[in-house]
């Protein structure tokens, strides 16, 4: 079974997603052993979680043993129901208690990142004998997730202060550690949602934060590296709604297919209703199309520009409001800029629009005063398409931008207002815009 | 001019952005001292680079010597040219030495985002005689950017090993600092893009990196909160080009009218011109549509549901690739998967669609048959737009799956396969499989 030939664990790595459970098994014996470890400690919870239980049981324990608290909640959390107590009768009584303690925590919220394992001081010890006395616990292996920070707690585990490693460093040996400490520190409610979390994060620019329990006993830290990934996993969130379907919460070749269609469907059928309406706006239309066929051939490419230029609107509202770039109070500077940016970029569109129709005259005239009643021809059509297009983009531009303002206002996520959405709507729009246009200026 | 009613920092941050430079100034001069040099440090480059200027000669000094010299150095590039020997004159010889060394790397590189002040240490004083070293320093105020590692350098400044401040408390007092150091370290080269530094930093999850120049010797670090800001400007980029429009490089509410412009009206002219083919496919249909005018009326319900297919599969993809959640060689799994939900998708809205014409039918018959040399009536229509529909949406699923695929492939960015891009795309392809499958079954 155990076959001597070591593997390339960056080989393994990139086969990874295609093997079985048992070739991900056998894979991993053949790791050299010192590369063993680190590879262990890169998988994703879910796979340390299905590694952990497809070993002997005699093995399990050594691996599990390896995580830090926080990682093995995670792992606990990743495994299915009957397994879990499994995995958590492999750690020692303390680790266990310390888990168990984690895994009572929401996964979005600050106690769910938080690690349990920080450093920690009384206040009346001097400077010399607080670096003596975490050299000590460094010494003696006493685990920490960081050493930046050290925490000032009382009796009752309330902090009191904190203090960068750099300044214990930097302070007089013989002063207290309760006189050099700074006592004005950010602290989060164990509660915090994660995405608060990572707001103060970036708003304090901080390596790490206490996280107090509600009867102000602090419990654990939270540190930059678990802010990274939740902001990379919100960022993905977002652009996936962005995109016009639900946040997959999986990588997009982990989800199973029928989860996939699950977020997917959904947007695209309403997105499908919502467009029905050009269909009901353009049939009312139908007697003039029957008049002046080529009328329908402009349809795709006007009620497109607006949908593209609100894509552009609304993309950059929803990103700026992400980053707090733009405030609510804002809207009327924002709302007020689209509005000459869209009577800009649609006057370029409406130009462009009339070089095509006159261009196309002169290749393959079309007879429009043969076709109209009482029409005017390429100049009636030169007009038509220039107005359309202003319209069109104007109103794009502008729903578009207001659109994420008004669900931040309502509190959904801006980004629901997605390009196929604003398209959508733009489009609806765009059908009455230019049939209005036709009817007033050339039919 | 100085008045003496304190302000409150927050407030004036909140309205930072309408005020004038002179207003600016007067704000920041009534703030209370405590929290001047705190608002001071939190305000941008461009901002600290423009207050500074407008501060009396005599007070700019005192600013201009708060900052590190990587921030000095970015307040001189924010400048303008004519202004940025006034600021490099305000520091002192050392720091305008270093400041001026850093000014000569890219603002995107290793080099432009790295900071000189590192802890360093000798390899071969024990680690009691170190830990005091970087005492007697941290009590000598010598400034480092942070103390979590600690980097060993030879005579001639080549970097050894490097050892964290925990492994350094954690070891015997009386080894030598060479024994106890890990020399199995990364280091990036001065000119390395930033984004290449920042997956670097994603992989090896580490809170900072050496930079080396190229004869080999240690002349900077990068920390984890300078990454931070890059990748949250690379993703803003990413997202911007995705919305169908190059990256802005300034806050939405920053950038002048005329540079928004410039970076939206290129690409909307772009897509423009591309749906102008749209109207060449109809207007070859022309006559289809003067014998049946209903038909336009589903042009803009097919088309766009093969956009929002496609922009559903785009940005899964983009952001994926981004992630590294999929590699070139998955671009079999990425089509074949897309092929399976492009047929799915097709389907329900191919059956919505069926729904559609058939309760329009109750409600407005249409003389499909007086309309009709040879139809088929509603069943014919029906065909139709299941067909339609199913052919686009699988075309647009997998034109938005392949295309970043493809961009990738030929090393272009794969976010300017963008969701106006591909919709642009498939609309096109979208009128010609709505007219082919017309003709074929109902015309």
């Amino acid at each position: 079974m155990i076959d001597n030939i070591p593997l390339d664990p960056a080989e393994l790595s990139d086969a990874w997603d295609l093997l079985s459970p048992e070739e991900r098994l056998a894979g991993f014996r053949m790791l050299p052993p010192e590369k063993a470890e680190e590879f262990f400690f890169d998988l994703s919870a879910d796979d340390q979680a299905e590694l952990i239980l497809s070993l002997a049981p005699g093995e399990r324990r050594i691996w599990m043993r390896l995580l830090e608290p926080d990682d093995a909640a995670d792992v606990v959390q990743a495994a299915d129901e009957e397994d879990r107590a499994t995995l958590l009768g492999l750690l020692d009584e303390a680790t266990r208690r310390e888990v168990t303690a984690l895994l009572a925590y929401e996964e979005d919220e600050a106690g769910g990142l938080m690690s349990s394992r920080f450093a920690r001081l009384r206040p009346d010890i001097t400077v010399d004998e607080a670096i003596s006395y975490l050299r000590r616990q460094a010494l003696g292996k006493i685990e920490v997730e960081t050493l930046y920070y050290i925490y000032v707690l009382d009796n009752a585990q309330r902090l009191l202060g904190i203090l960068s490693l750099r300044e214990l460093f930097g302070a007089p040996g013989n002063r207290l550690v309760r006189d050099v400490m700074n006592t004005d520190f950010v602290a989060v409610p164990e509660d915090m949602d994660q995405e608060a979390v990572a707001r103060l994060f970036a708003e304090y620019d901080v390596v790490a934060l206490p996280v107090i329990n509600d009867e102000g006993r602090m419990v654990g830290i939270v540190t930059v590296d678990d802010i990274v990934d939740v902001v990379q996993e919100e960022t993905t969130e977002d652009i996936q709604k962005y995109g016009g379907m639900e946040a997959l919460e999986e990588p997009y070749l982990r989800i199973g297919f029928i989860d996939l269609m699950r977020k997917r469907a959904p947007w695209l059928s309403i997105l499908f209703i919502g467009e029905m309406f050009t269909t009901f706006a353009m049939s009312r239309f139908e007697g003039k199309i029957e008049e002046a066929a080529f009328l329908a051939s402009f349809v795709p490419l006007i009620i497109s520009s607006g949908g593209n230029s609100g894509s552009q609107a609304s993309t950059l509202v929803v990103r700026a409001l992400t980053l707090d770039e733009i405030k609510l109070r804002d809207w009327w500077r924002v709302v007020r800029r689209e509005f000459f940016a869209g009577a800009l970029l649609g006057s370029i569109l409406g130009a462009l629009g009339i070089l095509r129709v006159a261009v196309w005259q002169l290749i393959s005239p079309i007879d429009y005063n043969g076709a109209l009643a009482a029409g005017l021809g390429t100049a009636g059509m030169s007009a038509t398409v220039f107005v359309s297009l202003l319209g069109v983009v104007l109103f794009g531009t502008i729903a578009g931008s207001t659109l994420p303002l008004l669900l931040r206002k309502l509190n959904f996520d801006p980004a629901s207002a997605s390009a196929p959405f604003v398209a959508t709507l733009v489009d609806v729009m765009g059908v009455l815009i230019y049939f209005a246009a036709a009817t007033a200026l050339i039919l």
